[in-house]
């Protein structure tokens, strides 16, 4: 039987993934829709998560798409009402409140999923594979986009808390934390501060690798024209390009995998299999690196920015 | 019989705390220095940890009261080598390299110990003992120094992994963290910048506490006069009030504690416990909070510092 969810937060990222992601899986059953502004047709709409718990006590499971900022609170109301909960990315708008959400996950005896969608883009276990069995030499991280593209009038990601160009950066460290053997840890970075933003536009970011590799980042929020999401790898026997984000894989310049995008799909399955399992599935390593990013980075201030 | 131990950075901190400190000790016999520039009367000097490494073999524990940012080099080799470590706080410049640290230790079966010496100041477990039969309704820390007093001369914390304020400010968090008897968030935080300075001069926290109490710091490097490291609570049951960074406790305006200075001392005892007992101390909830502070902080800035 599908279990009974509601979708918190109806804004553009709900829209294009998580509603169609949620309809073509069957052990899920959209129930209702919190949100202030909009509706989902024909399923029931609150306005606030209270009312969604007090209204609504058949439902088991609660997706969270909303900013970071307000998140905990929403999080930390539906996990004490015994609900499974699924958290957008970033987690959280601080490590501690992460922390404190897996923490109450284990006493109310529920699923907490703190989702990093770009690990389930379809080249991701083909890279991890490729790594685990040679020795890294060289790896660059390319996360170049334009924000009036992706976040149109989204003003919560220059809010403290909502990590500006790290909004879509930790989608590129979501994947390396992932397909790496081993855990790396920053050694510098450069981030760039709009004057009348605060939070950064772009990151330069510089990685230590505990068998010697060269590993760095570069993330841009100001990339017009074609867009950039790579992670080139170079190794002892061979190299490798994931692009668009993980739905191509080369292989020493031969294409291996052209997918598409099923990360939110597979986030769903993914999700269907803890409630199952009665697990949690909460890895951190991609915020620590953003959190290490803002505290050990060297502050450059450039150009305001305006939508 | 004593453990052999070697101390690595010979500056103001080692002078002031950790070589009195461990000269009153039986459990530790200083055997070797590393420093750059200065020795220590009687024991070997070495210019590198590599060069202490390969001549002392005996020694069997290195203390590093080095700057944050080139300790995990410093520390890695050290447990690499099968060395017992302890970190001056904060235990790194990343988060992500302490817990590098923290599974080195594991693998190489030896004991790592992250310091926080304010937690092992006189009034501390008796705040958290009365905080622990009481309902916390305010705390609020004010920790106010003067940096050209405490840290002349010092550039590294200006520059990035040094935290600026954060330095003292840290210590303030590791009393906080040790005694609440629950764990809390960071909701928001002002940072001021010097124009000239890459770390902050004056910070503003506030705090999510699980129980609704109000919670906030206050840290502040500008302080002349009268030096300020104190934390005030209020609860259901009567108030408290730490004083000189936790040598003195009073609870309901009467003074219940007027200790000394033995932090350092206690540290070394703490040490010489795990390591006969062959475990580790990596508690990295204060530094969680610092990065919390840098990512999700507000900057401001202000007047340029010089010494």
């Amino acid at each position: 039987m599908a279990e009974k969810l509601a979708l918190v937060g109806i804004g553009k990222i709900a829209r294009d993934q998580h509603i169609p992601a949620i309809a073509g899986n069957p052990d899920w059953q959209l129930e209702a829709a919190v949100s202030r502004h909009a509706g989902v047709d024909g399923i029931d709409h609150f306005q606030t998560i209270d009312e969604l718990l007090e209204k609504r006590p058949d439902i088991t499971t609660v997706s969270l798409a909303i900013p970071p900022q307000p998140r905990f609170e929403y999080a930390a109301k539906a996990l004490k009402a015994g609900k499974h909960v699924m958290l957008e990315k970033p987690p959280g708008q601080s490590l501690a409140e992460c922390y404190a959400l897996e923490a109450l996950a284990r006493e109310h005896g529920v699923t907490l999923f703190a989702t990093w969608h770009s690990r389930y883009a379809d080249s991701v276990p083909a890279l991890k594979a490729f790594l685990a069995e040679r020795t890294l030499k060289r790896l660059k991280i390319t996360w170049k986009e334009d924000v009036r593209r992706w976040h149109p009038g989204q003003e919560w990601i220059w809010e403290p808390g909502g990590m500006g160009v790290f909004d879509p950066g930790i989608n590129a460290l979501s994947i390396l934390t992932e397909v790496l053997p081993y855990p790396v840890h920053l050694t510098g970075a450069t981030l760039e501060f709009p004057e009348n933003r605060a939070t950064p536009i772009a990151a330069g970011l510089t990685f230590a690798d505990p068998v010697g590799a060269e590993m760095s980042a570069d993330f841009d929020w100001r990339q017009e024209g074609p867009q950039t999401w790579d992670i080139d790898v170079e190794t002892d026997r061979g190299a490798a390009k994931l692009s668009l984000g993980g739905e191509k894989l080369e292989i020493d310049g031969e294409p291996v995998i052209q997918g598409a995008n099923h990360e939110y799909a597979n986030l769903y399955v993914r999700m269907a299999d803890l409630v199952k399992s009665g697990t949690s599935d909460v890895d951190l390593s991609p915020m620590i690196h953003v959190c290490d990013a803002f505290s050990l980075g060297r502050r450059v201030i450039t150009d305001p920015f305006e939508f």
